[in-house]
């Protein structure tokens, strides 16, 4: 700043040249953003079960399929596929409050039965679970098994947000 | 600015700073940006079954599994795989283009079939929608049963561009 | 700047503003972001099988299913569940380093087993190709059959990081 003339141009130029920096920098920053998620974060089950309780990606928590497992972790629970679901319910429940997150969190689902006649058990007690309008998306089938005879695998993503 | 010299190094002090916290901030935007998805966007369905039509996340519209449901919401169409498979993906298209997407925004696939026999069945219908190196990435296999009895399921993401 | 008094004043409100403005920047990067991800990528087969062999979006890499095909795509490698997971691991392994990634970048899978009984063996040769810790998120089920006849079929996502 040579003089008090030219002091008002030396500080007014930064001022243009930050405005179209940060023009540009708005524009540029969402595209590589997006396509570069941060690295899959794994959060290990305490057993020796050969998967993860969850993993979370992009803003996406991955939930291993759940099944209606008793606490002691010696099995199911008794009472077939009504208190399997709503103990399967309970459990992704806990993992998501471990995490911050709600059962609204829960946006698609994947429904694995023993037996197909049971689809419209299954479905009285998992909508108790969900408000209407916020249902996830979902698909549903009958399998010939599930791990430990279970009646019913539950597997959902949630939004990690 | 106490004086004329001083001046100057009042006033490039800021763009040097600004510098090199736009550098920092480039570098450090995408990875926050790709771990925060907004919250997914349900699309309910107007009839009360217990999901969603799609919900879309982070740029994905995972779409519910398709069954081939006649048009008055009264069960199948007729006819078996064949005119099922047409059906799911004439509904899918409707799906997409009620969201300004088409087919070609599919770009994996879960293939649910009530007999593995009729995979070859599906396949010669299924790929008529898609162009040859657009192919989704897909999974496919047998059920012992599907709702409403239907001979096949179809779950799709779709890019929401 | 009228005067050297002034002068300070002058220079001091941009960077006000600039701090301002990249506070919020910073917070409002990350929405839009995250919400567009490049269209998807895909990274057809060499024959004429009715999928891809990956469809890239977001960040993710999705395969298709695998089963355990032969080297010289004439069928399945002989051997059974065990032969046949230990082949579907070595193509997958080929399929990632192909894009520059490892088993190590897998985040989830799907289990498609012919029979549930083959659950157990299935799972001894599988947790061989991960680190304890690193299990990715699953789900696994019987079906009633698979493609080809295979024992089993096996679906991930990679993370493309």
């Amino acid at each position: 700043m040579r003089n008090d003339r030219s002091g008002k141009r030396v500080c007014s130029r930064p001022r243009a040249s930050i405005a179209a920096t940060l023009a540009l920098l708005a524009m540029a920053a969402p595209v590589p953003a997006a396509a570069r998620p941060a690295a899959p974060v794994f959060h290990p089950r305490s057993d020796d079960r050969p998967f993860a309780e969850a993993v979370e990606l992009g803003g996406v928590l991955y939930l291993s399929g759940q099944i209606g497992e008793a606490p002691d972790g010696k099995g199911l629970v008794p009472g077939g596929l009504e208190s399997e679901t709503r103990r399967i319910m309970e459990r992704m429940g806990q993992t998501l409050r471990a995490r911050g997150l709600g059962l609204d969190a829960v946006f698609k689902c994947t429904v694995m039965l023993a037996d197909i006649q049971e689809w419209p058990a299954f479905n009285a007690v998992y909508v108790s679970y969900f408000k209407p309008g916020r249902y996830p998306a979902r698909s549903a089938f009958g399998t010939t098994g599930l791990a430990l005879g279970a009646r019913v695998e539950l597997e959902c993503l949630a939004w990690a947000g």
